[in-house]
């Protein structure tokens, strides 16, 4: 199959891109190596040292045999998007393309706008894409479980089956996202929705819980293919933050009580989610919506776990409750449902200590390059 | 009280600024006046010949001795919107400063897109100077029925209390739009949510029908007052564009079989809406929505009271029933619930013969004005 993957240089897109073109598929990586530049914006970097996206290309042809080609350019610039899709004739466009995290969309007001008009307008150029160039093009895009929030009744896979005065109806399911960022997915959401209705595409929105994890089999295989690890206070999801934590003797930084309830998945997980939704494309005009997560978790939970694993190898890790940066709930209900992927085959790497144990390994290896400024955080919702 | 009204020299900001003018409030008109650009763009006009907005302003204060302030700029330029606050100091931001029309958002990528990144970039921009520089200033936000589409269930006012798996909870209520125009409100609503969740902002959201109707009790004071009154094909909307077609003699354009449902209310009940609103403003961090509108009617209904009420003035006014241009549901179920404004005081001002009448013998008095080409639908949602 031909598959673009957009934002192809980033944290889940590039071990997607790799697994996608082991498994036979004809990749195409789209990114504006934007990432690497909001790296030099906060003075931060990967745990992992990452290579150029020339050279991570260069060496996995050099070991498999297999090209990906690359386009640098950026969603937002329609005639570079629009050579992309001539070029490619993609079947199906993977969108990670997006900025990523709450706290930089929380920083101020230009990183709110930044956030939403690269997310909300880069996404819509797509959606214009796949409707001029390749209308039968299946798009994957990258969701969030943050979308839904925490609501006091169980999470449904996109869509909710409502009665009410004695009627009913199966409706959108209501959305209460907690950032900047998280609001961009839900608008991502609702666009989508509406060319699927009214020109026919096809779409499979992905809500992704947290991922944790470096390695996939593919990136293992040579350090130029290394995956980013981000521990920042901004880019560093909760797992991942944890681990480096210990590994450079950092308090494990909890926000408040550590009661919130978060849905994760390890990368591998992420790459063979992605997999699943090509190989069993939605229909014309369907938007179909899987939760793209195995497990969850409190905060507090994961603290413990990689206390435990640290313990193990002999660090000695404290768990710090900070005060929380982020306006949220902390006591709260979660239930979501994730049955979706998994009726479609998917079968989940849980969050063993070993798994713990194998990230702690390879994080202690590079703890040198962690700068430990940039561990707390220091955005507040407020 | 110190009102800011955005989109002040548009449809339904300008007599609203007259009407709290007139109240005794201190209204700032702030605009950049785009919806005469977009005219030029369109080479359409408003039926009323329509003043500047100096010429407006100028005659408001010698006709009453108020004053109303004019700021000329636009609210995506946030060193204009920040000055903007400072000089005015609001207690109530009326905002107006939308692009309104679905048509027009649905023209190409290129009109989508600016009606997303106006839209929702320049609310955004909105929240933030309240944040930074009027914490305690209502924002009144123009919302549309549109948002919630046509489901199979009651519309309640903004949420809805959900039962689900033996669980409760009110979430907000689910969004259907039919538009990138209707996206980009439900898009806001989302992020005024927010907004109002984090930083404890005051907002109401003024989910309004369909506005028909030309003249307020302010406007009709002296022709330099008058009210724009759209008819072509992208800023006119049923009702209007009836009367207007049946003055030229032009046919009656339902488009499809015409059972689509919509919510109603009259320009009258637009400005009392948003005194109401002011009088009575949201609580600190509560995130209120009103559902603004009096009555609803099916499209066909509007047309045949519009043929009545023209046999009546000797015109004879055929109906035409086109190939639906959007992309709708045009045999659904409609009920909408609109008790909050009534509650707090809202008297109708309800579509009689009378009403149609009137507006339709200032319509005749204008109509060598209309330029017919413009009258049909030429834009299509496919």
């Amino acid at each position: 199959m031909r598959i673009v993957v957009a934002g192809g240089d980033g944290f889940c897109g590039w071990p997607t891109a790799l697994y996608l073109s082991k498994q036979g598929h004809e990749v195409s990586i789209v990114d504006n190596l934007v990432r690497r530049k909001i790296d030099e914006e906060l003075h931060s970097n990967s745990v992992t040292p990452i290579a150029s996206l020339e050279e991570r290309v260069q060496k996995w042809k050099e070991l498999t045999g297999k090209e990906i080609k690359t386009f640098v350019g950026d969603l937002n610039h329609y005639d570079f998007l629009r050579q992309v899709f001539i070029q490619t004739e993609p079947e199906a466009f993977v969108h990670f393309a997006e900025q990523r995290s709450a706290p930089y969309s929380m920083i101020d007001r230009e990183h709110a706008v930044y956030t939403q008009s690269n997310n909300v307008l880069g996404n819509l150029n797509v959606l214009y894409a796949i409707k001029e160039y390749a209308p039968d093009c299946h798009l994957i895009k990258l969701g969030t479980m943050g979308e839904y929030g925490t609501p006091n009744i169980d999470i449904e896979e996109g869509y909710i089956e409502i009665e009410h005065n004695g009627r009913k109806d199966t409706l959108p399911y209501p959305k209460q996202p907690g950032s900047f960022y998280h609001l961009s997915k839900v608008h991502d959401s609702h666009n989508i929705m509406f060319a699927c209705k009214v020109w026919g595409i096809k779409a499979t929105d992905l809500n992704q819980g947290v991922v944790y994890g470096l390695h996939t089999n593919e990136t293992e295989m040579d350090p130029i293919l290394n995956n980013r690890i981000d521990y920042d206070g901004v880019y560093g999801t909760a797992l991942n933050r944890f681990l480096i934590q210990a590994a450079i003797g950092h308090d494990l930084t909890v926000y408040g009580s550590g009661s919130q309830t978060r849905a994760f998945l390890n990368i591998k997980d992420t790459v063979r989610c992605v997999e699943i939704a090509a190989n069993n494309p939605a229909d014309k005009g369907e938007f179909r919506v899987f939760n793209q997560f195995t497990e969850y978790f409190t905060v507090q939970e994961l603290a413990d776990k990689v206390k435990v694993v640290a313990d193990k190898l002999g660090i000695q890790a404290n768990i710090a409750h900070l005060e929380n940066p982020r306006v949220e709930t902390e006591e709260h209900y979660y239930h979501a449902v994730n049955t979706k992927l998994r009726d479609l085959g998917l079968e989940p790497n849980l969050l063993t200590d070993n798994v713990l144990e194998n990230i702690l390994e390879t994080v202690i290896k590079y703890k040198d390059r962690v700068i430990k400024e940039n561990v707390l955080p220091s955005i507040s919702w407020k």
